[in-house]
């Protein structure tokens, strides 16, 4: 049975989001979670009929979202050094942290290694379109600050494989973002990458930020800020336009009745379609392993749907697929 | 009376609602447009009553959205170069236009010159947030694709001025968009800037995309391709929620019934907020001279208040303050 390890101290809820994430995908999936923490606290949210259900790692340290990623090679009993070391030693299949990402982006590069010529890896996040059941696929998110044209030409490789092998499409297509739709536009970087793309038959050319959601184009590439500012960007105008909205309901009598007559079939539904524990969380393509960074103030819905992502994310062995594409003379 | 030039060919629409824009300003404000095209076309949507209370400057050709700006300099009866010609020869106070906005941007600073000191121009912009009243001004936004660190210094600096003197903001607080809001955070670009702009008083360091929509921020300084990301994403989200909206309201009863009830005083008025159109356009910071941009889409109400936004540019004389504080030395 698949083996996924759980960094189960990781995220800003503690264990008790994540031990119930993990007892709800066991109602409704088969595989062994191995979780990774304090035992003790562990077994203040695991109801015992799950015990033997599950496998302990012990850690007794958890690395804060304050500290600095620098120094976590040096902190060998934190959860997330201790769930990457349970599956070199132990194979598992995949693991899922809520943790400090950028720990968990660093440690798990430097211990499971990339995948052979693969420059940098990816964070690659699914945002909602306007289209029924598609997501578009938005990478770097995060993984690499400062990317070279290198880097994007290969994220966009790495998109189209995990669009095609994950998400099911045929033919998934790939768009850069840019300032400008015409080939011309670009900043200093995309320019270059979209010389390296062109070399690609499924590269659509430059996109700009309205366009992730339109589900036209099924993945999306850009430099780890640019991707953080979309992601934010867009968390921003959703939580303004609610705020907006319940400032104005709460004036009126008539708004109020209107909004309780919208509550369960429209805002519920669109909650739902823009809500990221919908989503799971974020695969990071190009290392040796199958690792899924969930969101930090993942609920257990996002945990759940997180640990599905992995266990799919580890049947694919998508890796097999990038190591072969790598290896040939892309460049 | 104070002169505003107004390049009645640009835009995606013709002169039909910047004429329209036109007669609106002139119903609330003295001013005296110069309308500059082709006076033939621009008497179609101009009663007769408004004919004495504008002037005419001829122009023959007109700069499609879809030419390139590279080329703009040698065609020199476009509406866009006569509009900056006629403040050149004749000392109009302000210039809006709804054109091509590269062209527009190129020609300003080809003809009308940077200010002193000032490495390059900076295009601004309104966003909305959820204080009442309130704006954040974020730039730039697509003057400058590929800045450096003293391209975003003195985007602040000039960022200040315009929030302190036309905002009317006594204190505006200043930020950096960054992927993250720890002062390590950042590209090299930003971290570069950070440094620069440490030095000034009203720096609070680093912000996030969402930051923009919070009011707790007053200007925004990114460079042009980012700032365009930020643009075209929220403008990807709201029409995303509004389109997953519709397409659930319509399959209920209840909830049709329950949009009516909302649509006045919810869906409106937030609308109103969230609306370009009410925001005028962009000024085009460090310019020796006050150009407001409008978007190519622009109705007669986005016209109108961009004439509006012109004679406030105008008569702040904020390109005075510009100069002085450029002529220290900054770096």
């Amino acid at each position: 049975m698949m083996k996924i390890v759980i960094d189960a101290m990781g995220g800003d809820f503690g264990p008790e989001p994540i031990i119930e994430g993990v007892i709800e995908a066991l109602n409704e999936e088969d595989f062994i979670p191995v979780l990774v923490g304090s035992k003790d606290e562990i077994l203040l949210y695991l109801p015992e009929y799950y015990i033997d259900k599950v496998e302990f790692y012990e850690s007794s340290d958890v690395i804060e979202m304050s500290d600095i990623a620098t120094n976590v090679l040096r902190r060998k009993d934190s959860s997330i050094y201790k769930s990457i070391e349970y599956v070199i030693d132990n194979k598992a299949d995949a693991i899922v942290s809520a943790g400090h990402s950028g720990a968990t982006m660093a440690l798990s590069t430097l211990r499971l290694k990339r995948i052979s010529n693969v420059l940098r890896p990816g964070l690659a996040t699914l945002m909602p379109n306007i289209i029924n059941d598609s997501k578009t696929l938005l990478l770097d998110v995060g993984a690499v600050t400062d990317c070279s044209a290198e880097n994007l030409y290969q994220f966009a490789i790495m998109g189209y494989i995990y669009a095609n092998k994950i998400l099911g499409l045929e033919n998934p297509k790939i768009g850069l973002l840019s300032n400008g739709e015409e080939n011309s536009k670009g900043n200093q970087l995309t320019k270059e990458a979209f010389k390296l793309m062109s070399k690609l038959s499924y590269f659509k050319g430059n996109v700009e930020g309205n366009d992730i959601f339109t589900g036209d184009i099924n993945v999306v590439i850009c430099d780890g800020y640019s991707g953080n500012i979309v992601l934010k960007t867009a968390e921003g105008v959703v939580s303004t336009i609610f705020t907006l909205m319940k400032k104005q309901i709460k004036k009126s009598i008539p708004a109020k009745i209107g909004a309780l007559l919208m509550k369960k079939k429209v805002f519920k539904s669109l909650k739902k379609e823009i809500d990221y524990a919908e989503y799971g969380g974020a695969p990071l393509l190009g290392i040796n392993g199958y690792i899924i960074i969930a969101h930090g103030k993942s609920n257990s819905k996002a945990i759940k749907n997180a640990i599905f992502q992995a266990i799919l994310f580890s049947k694919s062995q998508i890796n097999i697929h990038i190591e072969e594409i790598m290896s040939k003379k892309v460049f």
